[in-house]
Parts: structure tokens; C-alpha cells; sequence
């Protein structure tokens, strides 16, 4: 296939080293780089345009769902952070701390928020007082600050982006529906917008967000086989709520405690992107997602009429609402194909003399090279075809890419074995103590991402301890 | 008219405090709270949908002229900071600085962004080497942070939304061109989208951004007759871009400056959209800007057919895109219209059994009160015609208001004599001196808002110190 040469020096191969590659990727299509700020990303045009569109795409499925957006400061006081004991245990080593403010020294601290709970608690507490006030379900978009040692574009950094949603309700069932909706949310989108196949299920309760009763993820794995952790949703139960006094009178006048969710989304899922797509050529979005959808390059651009016919083909592409561009820079045509493919921009338009002549346009596809033909009156039809496929079949093919790299151990040594030929994830069972599960990562680098929803009896025994199991869980090394 | 009866006691009436007045719609609205963290504001959902909508609509105008979104850092190091001399002594009193990260004293300490030119002038410095690599064309939407003493809520407040783009030219003329290009578009936005008359100039001297060449600002009057200064576009030459040693090579291969802009709106629009349109009932927002544009209330909804009526013609007025919802809880219709009157949704639909049956349904405006009838199978249209009767005669209205309360001084005691009878602007020349400026400003309690571009000769002579004057300046007092 065409796009198996590689064109762009200096992108390195995926087989020689895919860490390098994933950085070259990042520069070279100038997604996003690191900032003069220590740890944190300058989120550059065309990395933010991605996630823009994730934006645009997620935010409208929380709306369905009756999501209201809101926006809470950016600092919240030490005393409120340590409201509730897991929470601040787990955050408390990571956060930047305002001491200073106005000129002066302040009598408080404030962290820069590594997540809002505590301040959506704080309001709530005012605002719920009989369950006519509930359910109330919000979100934010925002950045958070986390005091990250090591840092890697898009996959850990001290200061991301993302969606924090909180969600407050009058049972604990309502509750826990809403963390299983909003899970659903993630995996739609992820799966047919990203076109990222993923598994779903539980965290382990080592694993789950300081303070929540349940972390629910969906995981998804990179070419390399690494995991990704690409979205979680968490039910708090009434612990949260309780801390921060929020009761409310049911309609027997009695006080009642209230259930709390909340689920995120980063900018980390634009990492899953490059890295479940990319190939040695670049990046590679799926039609849905890429914010340029599809790029015009002219051939022999000087030649009467090719240009003009370029300019009003991008104009009437854009009012049919498939986003086009047009390069039609001094460049030559092979050095605009290679910069096309970097961007992952999913179908490459050719047009030079030859196809004006014949009323033809060429049509290229940037996930497999494939070259297609069609009448110049019939080409609107003809891309959208063309993306309702590789929006399938690039889902198909990390599906498969998923299917294959996940095996199968009963024994520790099964693992071992399976780490030395392979990379992926690993179906074991497990028994439930911490204890097996931190010496299976110990000894063999593989943690648990996640007991699936999808259960299968792979054995009756703990693959560490040998003792009764009957939990399945994924194993994985991860980003 | 039916609306100049005041329905809701909670909400002061204009004439008897305006401040009062403000703050209780605000809360009435549920627009917006005070945090629990100091000087900052939880916008709540009510409030955070109108800065959607405004993103929503001036983030398109933006991308027409080129405009790119980045996000950068929330953290500016010092040193940064103090690279522009005027900039730091402009910004170094409000800054909140963090100190302490990952549990240990920082070598440096970051401030939270107040503005962020000099992280985009870091970023460029490495990125622009040739002609070619100019223009750049960005912004942000974003928060930044500044140590106010007293807050208002949208109007002053230590954390605000806003948006900063920020761009860097090969020209000084081309740095002009986007400079009022830019502040163009922001005149196009408030004047037709939120309906708001403006009056857009230069700002002299001594209000012009910290570090700027010249400031260019619209300028609006509230109901009070108080100036709000409503967008702001900055020409910055190559001061900013020097200082940070962004030179480009121009196509003689000689090393050159680059000239800087940078523009913004924030959250303190929707401050102008409550104080210019506002009544005793609440808010009242142009449709254009409404998140919710039509809210159906329903007449003895347990009559049969009502509910059943009102649901289909939300579900089908949303999918003609006109933004609808339905009141159907237990509440009076009385309570219901006091409820949309004080959200300040433009057009109200009232269905009952009566207009069932004769196929009628009642619209009544939120601006005027005015009610219209129209059969049900032409509403979709009566309702398009009545929001564009709607954004008209509600700028028309704050348009009167503006020129009324503009006033023509030519001496100081002009001015105190104005002032003892009314509020508004004042017309009146100034001889340029920056002395004369703020004799004015404490003598009669008025600043200069701004040096129109429309400028007319009231006289020859300086208001204050009676040389020769060719300046005409807007003042006014201001929020």
C-alpha cells in the first residue's frame, strides 16, 4: 500500500522505537509542545482543534442527557480540600498552592483545583434543602493542576484540560444509573466518533478515585499494546455529601442524605487517538473527529484552470459542511501529500489538467492509501461513502489489533511467559486482596486495569495467591 | 403595558436602587454566586449558558477572519512576567503567586495569568524565524486571575472568563488593520447579537492597556446612565515582540520587528446585558443571545389535549431550531410567567383549552409585553418575525436611551451642572494633557471613556484648562 513508505524522515518507525515515534508524531504535526512553564503543554492550533471537536461532539451528547454546563474557580481553599479524608490523601502531594496574593501573604492557602468536588459539595450544600432541588446535574470545562514529576505531551502533564461532570440525586439507585449513563456517553463517543474500540468495567478498589465508592473506566489499548485509560465515572455514595452537610427533606419531611457522581474526560484520549491510529507517516483521524476533513492538492497548479477549479471545489465542500482545505502553497504536490498525511487528515483530494480534462477528481484515503475515482458531480457523495467506511474500518482494525493482543494466563508464570513474546493485556483471574494484585504488578509489570463487565471463567484460582477466584480481570502495563 | 406592573417582590425596582436592583436579578436569575472562595464567582447554569451562546457565536465570527484557538498555560513564571517593563507595573499588585508545588518551596514562583501576552511572546520567540512563518493568529478562551479588592458579580471579580486573542504581523500596518479589524467584529457582535448601541473610540493615554501603543474599546451605557467598558483591542507595536527578541527575516533576508495585537470580551458583557436591557421583572435578553428563546406555559394543563399539545410543539419548535422549553410543573400559570419574566426568555406561548379549540395560540413579548395571536400552523414564522421585530426595537430602545443621556459641556461647571441633574455621558473638548484628565475625573467625578472615532468641534478650547483643544472625549462614570 502506498502509505507504507515511509515519507517523512523525520518521523522515527513505529518498530524502531514507538515512544520516539509518538513524540515526533506530536512535534511534526504541531499538535502540542512543551511549554517554558515546567510540565505544562502549549496546546497548539491544530492539537486544539481536535479537541475542540471532541468538545462540540461530547458536550452535545451530555446535553441530551440533560447536563447543565457551569464554571467554579479555579482555586479552592485548604481547608475545603480537606474535607474528606480519602480525597485529600490522595491529591494533597500534587497540588500548587497560592500563598501569596494582592501583595501580601494570605492567611489561607489556596490550591490550584486537581479536580472540583469539594467546590461543587460547597455550593451544593446552600443550594439542596428538600428533594424538589434534586437531581442537579452539572458539568465544567476546564483545565486542572496536578504536580506531576515525569510529563509526556497530551498523556501526563501538570496542567490538562478536560470535563469534570458532578451530578448530585435523592437515591443511591438514581446515582448509580447516572454513573453507568454517563460511562455509556464515553464509550458512544470514544467507539464511533474516535472510532477507538474499548473494554468497560470496574476499577479495582486500589485502582478507584480517592474517595469514590466505585470507579467505573473504559481502557483502551494502544498499537505498542500499552493501555490507556480513556474515561472514568465514579459513584461516591453518600460520603462526599455527608462531609460537607448536605441533607435534604424527602417528601415525608425527613432528612435524607443525597448520592453524588462525577466522570471526566481529557485531553489525554487526543493521546489514544494518535496512538491507536497513527502509522510511520503521521497521524490518522477518523473522518468524525478531524478537524480538516478533507485536504485539496492541486497538480501542476500553474496550468489554466486547475487552481480556480481547486478554490470554488474547497468553497462548495465547506457549504455542504465537509471541512475543507486547499493547499495551494508553492510547495511541491509529493511534499503536500507528506504533510497531509503528518496532519492525519483523512482523504487527500488530486486534481491537476489530466482529471479537469475527464471531469474526474482522484481520491485518496489516508488510513490505507486506497485510490479512488469518481465524476466531478458526484464527489460530495462520493467522500461522504468514503468516510461512513473508514469510519468502520479503522474501528475494525484496532478492534482486531485489541482482539489479538489480549491473552490468556492461569498462572503468574503464564504471564511472565506471555510478557516475554508479547505486548498487550492479559485475561487472568483474581481473588480480590490488594496483595496479590500489587505482587502481580511487581513481578510481572502488568497492573490490573480493570474486572471487565464482560466476565468469562478462565480457571477457579488466583492467578498470584491459587486460592478461589471469580473475578476476571484485564492486565495491562499503561501510559 | 402588562410587564411594567412589578411581579416580583424579591427584585428591587430600578428607580429605587439600581445597584439593588442588579444584584437581586443576578440572584433571581440564578446567574451567578458568590464562591466561597474570596472575590470569586460559581457561574451557575443560568449565567454560564448566555457566555455559551456568546462563545458560541463570536468564536464563528473569530474563524472567519483566520482566527486559530490555542490554550496555554494557567501559570506565568515571574521572570516572564517582568520581561515588559510597563506590563509588569501594570499587573504586579493583582497577581495571586503560587509558591509551593508537589509539597516543597518552588526556586520560582508562578503567577496565575492575569493576561497572557508574554506567554504567547515566549512561544513565538522560537517559532517565527522568516516572513514566512507570519502572520499568527491566535486565541484563547480561557480565566485569568487578578487580586481585586471589591467585586460585582460579572463586573469585577478576582477570576473572570474571558477570551484574549493575541497576534503577531510582519507590518505595523497590517498589526493596525487587525487591531480594528477585530474590534470591529466585536462592535458587530454587541451591537447586532446582544443588541447593545456602543461607542467606540481610543482610549487616551492613561487608560490604555498596560504595555499598548493604543487601546481601541466600545463603550455602552447602562439604564443608570454608567459607561461599561464592553471589548477592548490593543495595537501593541514591537515593544512587547523586542522585548522578547521575536525578530523575522524578511524576504531581503534582513532581520526585523514584529508588531503584536491582542484583543478581549469577557463575562463582564453579560453585566451590560442585564444593565442596558433589564426591567423591574427581571432580565430580558435579545433572542439572538437567549439560551432558552420560548418558554411554553401551558393553561389548566390537566385539561385534556394541553400537556399532550405543549410537548409536541416544544419537540417540534426545537427542531425547527428555535430554542424552546415547557413549563409543565404543578406551579400557577401566574407563577410560571413570573418565572419567565424574570429569566428574561423573550416570547412566551400560553395554550390552553380555549386555544385548542379555536387552533390559536397566545405569544406575549418579554421586552414590551405586547401579546399577538397567531393560528398554530403559522407559529414557527410569527415567532422568526417577532424575534426579528424583538432584537430591532430593543436596540432601537437602548440606542434612544444612549443618545438622551449624552450631554455637551463646554466648561468644568457645564459639567457639574450636568451632573447635579442627570446621569449619562458627557461630550466635551481636552487639550491632550493628562493633567487635565484627571482634574476632570476629581472635580466632577467623570473619566474619559474613550476618544470617539465619529468626533464633532463642540468648541476650541479644553473643558478644564481653556488652551486650544481638538480632542472631543466621551466621559462618563463607570462600572
Amino acid at each position: 500500500m502506498e502509505n507504507s513508505k515511509k515519507k517523512v524522515s523525520a518521523i522515527t518507525s513505529q518498530e524502531v522505537d514507538f515512544a520516539a515515534w509518538y513524540t515526533d508524531v506530536v512535534k511534526e504535526a504541531k499538535l502540542c509542545e512543551y511549554s517554558s512553564v515546567k510540565g505544562c503543554l502549549n496546546y497548539l492550533p491544530n492539537g486544539y482543534a481536535i479537541w475542540e471537536n471532541i468538545q462540540k461532539r461530547l458536550d452535545a451528547k451530555f446535553k441530551e442527557t440533560g447536563v447543565e454546563n457551569v464554571y467554579l474557580p479555579v482555586l479552592i481553599p485548604e481547608s475545603l480540600l480537606q474535607k474528606e479524608k480519602n480525597h485529600i490523601e490522595g491529591f494533597a502531594p500534587e497540588v500548587a498552592l497560592v500563598t501569596r496574593g494582592g501583595g501580601e501573604e494570605l492567611e489561607e492557602n489556596f490550591a490550584i483545583r486537581p479536580t472540583s468536588e469539594t467546590l461543587f459539595c460547597d455550593i451544593w450544600k446552600n443550594m439542596v434543602k428538600s428533594y424538589r432541588d434534586l437531581p442537579l446535574v452539572w458539568n465544567q470545562w476546564n483545565s486542572v493542576f496536578r504536580w506531576e514529576k515525569t510529563t509526556r505531551p497530551f498523556l501526563r502533564s501538570r496542567e490538562f484540560l478536560w470535563q469534570e461532570g458532578h451530578t448530585l440525586h435523592a437515591t443511591a439507585e438514581e446515582a448509580e444509573e447516572r454513573t453507568k449513563q454517563m460511562l455509556n456517553v464515553y464509550y458512544d463517543f470514544v467507539t464511533q466518533d474516535l472510532a477507538i474500540p474499548l473494554i468497560v468495567g470496574k476499577k479495582t478498589d486500589s485502582e478507584k478515585f480517592a474517595g469514590a465508592e466505585a470507579t467505573y473506566t473504559i481502557e483502551s489499548m494502544m498499537k505498542d499494546g500499552k493501555a490507556l485509560q480513556s474515561g472514568t465515572s465514579h459513584f461516591f455514595g453518600h460520603g462526599f455529601p455527608d462531609a460537607f452537610d448536605i441533607k435534604y427533606l424527602d417528601k415525608e419531611n425527613k432528612l435524607h442524605s443525597a448520592y453524588e457522581t462525577s466522570w471526566g474526560m481529557s485531553t489525554r484520549i487526543i493521546g489514544a487517538l494518535i496512538m491507536v491510529h497513527g502509522d510511520d507517516n503521521g497521524l490518522v483521524l477518523p473522518p468524525r473527529i478531524a478537524p480538516t476533513q478533507v485536504m485539496i492538492v492541486p497538480i501542476a497548479q500553474h496550468k489554466e484552470g486547475v487552481l480556480d477549479f481547486c478554490k470554488k471545489l474547497e468553497k462548495h465542500l465547506n457549504k455542504v459542511e465537509i471541512r475543507t482545505k486547499l493547499d495551494d502553497s508553492e510547495k511541491s504536490p509529493g511534499f503536500k501529500f507528506a504533510n497531509q498525511e503528518v496532519l492525519g487528515i483523512p482523504l487527500r483530494l488530486e486534481i491537476g489538467p489530466k482529471e479537469l480534462d475527464e471531469g474526474k477528481i482522484i481520491l485518496v484515503r489516508r488510513d490505507t492509501g486506497e485510490k479512488y475515482t469518481c465524476p466531478v458531480d458526484e464527489v460530495d457523495t462520493k467522500i461522504l461513502d468514503i468516510f461512513i467506511i473508514m469510519q468502520k474500518e479503522m474501528f475494525e482494525k484496532a478492534k482486531k489489533n485489541l482482539k489479538t493482543n489480549i491473552r490468556t494466563a492461569k498462572s503468574i508464570q503464564d504471564m511472565i511467559d506471555i510478557d516475554k513474546e508479547h505486548s498487550g493485556f492479559i485475561k487472568a483471574m483474581w481473588c480480590g486482596s490488594e496483595e496479590c494484585e500489587s505482587k502481580i504488578k511487581e513481578e510481572t509489570g502488568y497492573g490490573s486495569r480493570c474486572i471487565p463487565f464482560e466476565q468469562e471463567t478462565i480457571c477457579n484460582h488466583c492467578v498470584y495467591c491459587g486460592k478461589d477466584a471469580d473475578k476476571m480481570v484485564i492486565w495491562g502495563k499503561s501510559y
